[in-house]
C-alpha cells in the first residue's frame, strides 16, 4: 500500500510532501546544493502547466522572446529599490575559463580568465530588459510592449524545498511597457485575473486575488497583487505575483517616449510570473496519503486500463476498442501490458502518481461486457458498461475536476476564518491555521510585530475586502478593512 | 527598397547575414559580450522549430526533464577526452552573494560568500546527467532510458555571430542510455535520420548525413554523426550532431546494471543536440538581397494582407472573408490595417520579414473578383480570382515550400565537386568553395595539413560515400572512399 510508502499528513506532513515528489516521480535533489532534477513525469505535468498559460497570454496579445542569462553587476544596483530588496543573494561569474591543474589530474580556475565586470545569473530580468527597452522604445506607436520569456533563473536559497523553494527554478516573466499609468494597471489587473482562472479551472486551486502591502511588495514595484492559495496544513503559498511598476523601471534605465503629443514621457512598467513552484502548490492542494492526485486536465496520463491478471488476446482485443475511441475523444490513456508487475503493484503505482482514472479489464467482467472503474480523487470503485464507455469516462474526468476544485474550495472555506482579536488570532494561527481575516492599522511596524509574535503575514489585502469600520487586531488603532493573514511558505 | 537598407551578398557577405538578422527583427547584441537576445519574431521562428522537433522526439519515444544549469567543477575532469577536448572555456560561479560597497553607492562581491566548490554553467550536460543516472538505473529493466532537454547553455566564445555562435544559445540536448552497443549505435542513426528529415522537410535545407573524423569527434564520443549543409556563400554550416558514446560516460560515472543474465556492464550512451544556430542555417539557405526568406512550414506569419491604399468597408468586408476561410485551413495570417504607414512600406517591411505570401487587395481588382498575389520566393506577382482562394493560397504555400527546397537542392549539387589533386582541390576552396569530394589517406596528420593550408576541414565521410580506389589529394597515399571538405562556420 501506497501508505506504507508514503509517511501520513497527519504523522509529518513535511515528510509526506517529500515522499509524494519522490515516489511519484516528480522530482529528486542534485549534487548542486537548493539546485533540483526535474523528472520526465514532473516535467509532463509543468510543460502541461505552461502550454496553457502560454496560450493564455498568446491569446491576450503577448508575445516570446528571450534574453540572456546573464547580467552585469552594475545594471543590479541602478533601480534602487530592487538593488536593496532583492538582489544579494545570487549566483556570480568571475571567470571564464578553466585550466589544468598543473599539481594535479583535476582542472582549477585559471586565474587569468577574471572578468573584467561580473556577471550575475538572473534572479529576474527587469534590470536587463528595460536597458533593451530603451533602444525599441521611441515613441508611443512602438507601445504597448507586451513580451514574456520562458526562462530559468537563480536566486541562492539556504532552505529549500522541491518545486517550493529552490535555487534554480524555471518560470515565466512578462515584461510589457505601456504609454499610459491606466493602460500599465489594467495590464497588471487583467494578468492576476488570468493566473486566477488558470489556477482554478486548470489546476483546480482557488486562490485569493489581492494586493500585497509595502512590506511585501516586490522591490521595485509602485503595488504587487498576488493569488494566494491555501494548502491542506493550513499554510498559504503565494502562487503568482503581477507588479505595477510604475515608471520606476524607466526612470533608472532612461526609457522615455514621445506621446501623441509630442512631448516626452517616462514609460509605465509591469512585470508578472508563475514558476515551478506551482507544482508544490498543485500537489499540496490535492494530494493524500495514497499519494498524488493530480486534476485530469493537468494529468498527463488521464487513465490508465491495467490488465486482471495479465494481457491476453480477449483482453487486449477489448483494450485496443476502449483505447481508440478515449483517444478520438482527445483522452491521453496508457494500457500497461507489463507482464512482471502484478496488478496490485500496478494500481499502487498509479495511484501514487495520481492517474485520475484506473480500468481494470478482467476475463470475467468482459463476460458481462463491464470493467472496474476506479477514480483517484475519492477512490470510489464502480463498474461501467463497454457499451458507452468513453462517453462515461469524459464525463467522470470533468466531475473529477469539478470535484477538486469543490473540494478544495470547501476546504478554503472551512479553513478562512474572521479573528476580533489578538488573542482570538493567536490561537487560530497557532492552532489549525488557515487564512484568518483581521483588521490591520496599516502601518509597517505593527505588520511586523504580528510577524514577529506569531509567525502570520499579511497575505494580501484581498480585492474583495468590503468596507468595514473596525480596530487593529494588535493596536486597537481604526482600520477600514480586514486583510488576510496567514503563515505562508 | 530593401536593397537600400541591407548590404547585397555580392558585395559583403556577412555585412548581408547581420543585416538580415537586423532588420528582419531577429536578435540583437546585448550588453553581455557574446550573448544575444531572441527578438519575438526570431523568437516565434524558434519556436516553431522547437515544437515539431519536440512533437518528433516524442513520436520516437522520448521524454523530456530538466537538469541543473551549473555543474560541480570536478564532475568536469571524470571523462578524460570530454575536458581535454571541450570544457576549458566556461562561465564560472564562484560566488553566492553580492553586498553594498562600502565606499560607494554600488554593489561588489561579498567576499565571505566564495563557494567551496566552483560551479560551472552547463556547456552541455553529459556528466551532471550521467551523475544522475547512477542512481535511476539497476537493471535492464530500466532500459533504455529516453531523456531529452530543452535549455541554455554556455561556452565562453571569443568571436561571436548572431546564431552562428554566441556565447549562451537555446538547445536541445537528448541524452539516452541503453543495455546493448547495437541499440545506442541505432539511437544515434534513428536521431541522425530525425535531423535531417526536419531539415529538409521543414526547413527546405537539404544536408548531408556522415560521421566525423577522429579529430572533429565530440569530445568523449566514440562517433559523432553530423548533418552538414551549405550556406549561400559555399562555406558548410554543422547544423547537428548525434553522438555514440560508447561506455565512456558509464565507466566515469560509474553507471553499470544488471544485465538479463544477471551479470553486471556498465551502460551504454547517446548525445544528440540541435541549437539556435539553425536559425543561421534557416537565413542563409534561403534568404536573399530584398531580405530573409522563410519556408511557410516555420514562418510565423504565412500571409500578410495589405489594404490597397488603405482599409475600408468594402475592403474589410472582403478580407475578412479571405481571412476567415484562410484560418479554417490552418494558415497563419496578418490583416495590416495600420493606417499610419503606406503600402509599399508595408510591402517592404514584410519582404525584410520573409512573410511566404503577400495579398494586396484594392477597390479595383476587388471589382473584378481579383486580388494580387505576390509570392516571396520567386517575387512573381500575379492575380488570383477570390473564388477559391483560400485553396489557392494552400497550394501555393506548399509550391513555395517544395520550391525552396528544390532551389537549395540544386544549389548545393552546382556546388558539390570532385577534386583529385591538391591544386584541383585548392583552387576550388579558393575560389566558388561548396563542397568537394576528395580522397583522404585516413590520418589526423593530413587533415590538419590541408585546413593549415586551405582552411578547409573534412565536415563529414558521408555515409552514402562508395567504396572507390583512389589516393589522398595530399600525400598520395591509398584511399577507399571520398570525404567531403569545405570551409565552415
Amino acid at each position: 500500500m501506497a501508505k506504507d510508502i508514503i509517511t501520513e499528513r497527519s504523522v509529518d506532513y513535511s515528510a509526506w510532501y517529500n515522499g509524494i515528489v519522490k515516489h511519484a516521480g516528480l522530482a529528486e535533489n542534485s549534487p548542486v546544493k537548493g539546485c533540483m532534477i526535474i523528472k520526465p513525469y514532473g516535467f509532463a505535468i509543468w510543460e502541461k502547466m505552461r502550454d496553457q498559460l502560454d496560450k493564455m497570454f498568446k491569446e491576450t496579445g503577448h508575445v516570446n522572446a528571450y534574453f540572456p542569462l546573464l547580467i552585469p553587476k552594475s545594471f543590479l544596483s541602478k533601480e534602487a529599490k530592487h538593488v536593496e530588496g532583492f538582489a544579494k543573494e545570487c549566483a556570480v561569474v568571475t571567470h571564464h575559463r578553466l585550466m589544468n591543474d598543473p599539481n594535479g589530474d583535476g582542472v582549477i580556475v585559471d586565474p587569468t580568465a577574471k572578468l573584467e565586470e561580473e556577471l550575475i545569473i538572473r534572479p529576474t530580468s527587469e534590470t536587463i530588459i528595460w536597458n533593451t527597452y530603451r533602444d525599441w522604445i521611441q515613441s508611443y506607436r512602438d507601445l504597448p510592449l507586451l513580451i514574456n520569456q520562458w526562462a530559468n533563473v537563480m536566486r541562492w536559497e539556504m532552505k529549500t524545498r522541491a518545486f517550493l523553494r529552490t535555487t534554480e527554478f524555471l518560470w515565466q516573466e512578462g515584461h510589457t511597457a505601456h504609454s499610459t499609468k491606466d493602460e500599465a494597471v489594467e495590464e497588471t489587473r487583467m494578468i492576476l485575473d488570468l493566473y486566477a482562472k488558470f489556477a482554478e479551472e486548470w489546476m483546480a486551486m482557488p486562490v485569493v486575488k489581492g494586493v500585497k502591502t509595502e512590506n511585501e511588495r516586490f522591490a521595485g514595484a509602485d503595488d504587487t497583487y498576488t493569488i494566494e492559495a491555501l494548502m491542506q496544513d493550513g499554510k498559504a503559498l503565494q502562487s503568482g505575483t503581477s507588479h505595477f511598476l510604475g515608471q520606476n523601471f524607466a526612470e533608472a534605465f532612461d526609457v522615455r517616449f514621445l506621446n501623441e503629443k509630442n512631448k516626452e514621457e517616462f514609460v509605465w512598467a509591469t512585470s508578472w510570473g508563475v514558476s515551478t513552484r506551482l507544482m508544490g502548490g498543485l500537489i499540496m492542494t490535492h494530494s493524500d496519503d495514497d499519494g498524488l492526485v493530480l486534476p485530469p486536465k493537468l494529468a498527463p496520463i488521464q487513465v490508465v486500463i491495467v490488465p486482471i491478471p495479465k494481457p491476453n488476446e480477449v483482453i487486449n482485443e477489448a483494450v485496443d476498442k476502449i483505447v481508440e475511441a478515449l483517444k478520438a475523444k482527445g483522452v491521453s490513456v496508457k494500457y500497461d501490458t507489463d507482464k512482471k508487475k502484478r496488478p496490485g503493484f500496478k494500481f499502487n503505482e498509479y495511484e501514487l502518481k495520481g492517474v485520475p482514472i484506473r480500468i481494470a479489464v478482467g476475463k470475467r467482467d468482459l463476460a458481462e461486457n463491464k470493467v472496474e472503474i476506479k477514480r483517484r480523487d475519492t477512490m470510489e470503485v464502480s463498474h461501467a458498461a463497454l457499451d458507452g464507455l468513453a462517453d462515461h469516462i469524459e464525463q467522470l474526468l470533468e466531475d473529477i475536476q469539478n470535484n477538486l476544485l469543490a473540494r478544495s474550495k470547501a476546504f478554503r472555506t472551512e479553513n478562512t476564518v474572521e479573528a476580533n482579536s489578538f488573542e482570538e488570532f493567536q490561537s487560530i494561527i497557532d492552532g489549525k491555521g488557515g487564512f484568518v481575516s483581521a483588521h490591520w492599522d496599516g502601518t509597517v511596524e505593527t505588520e511586523l510585530k504580528i510577524k514577529e509574535l506569531t509567525k502570520a503575514t499579511i497575505r494580501c489585502i484581498p480585492l474583495k475586502a468590503k468596507e468595514e469600520e473596525g480596530k487593529c487586531i494588535l493596536t486597537g488603532k481604526p482600520s477600514s478593512k480586514r486583510v488576510l493573514f496567514a503563515k505562508a511558505y
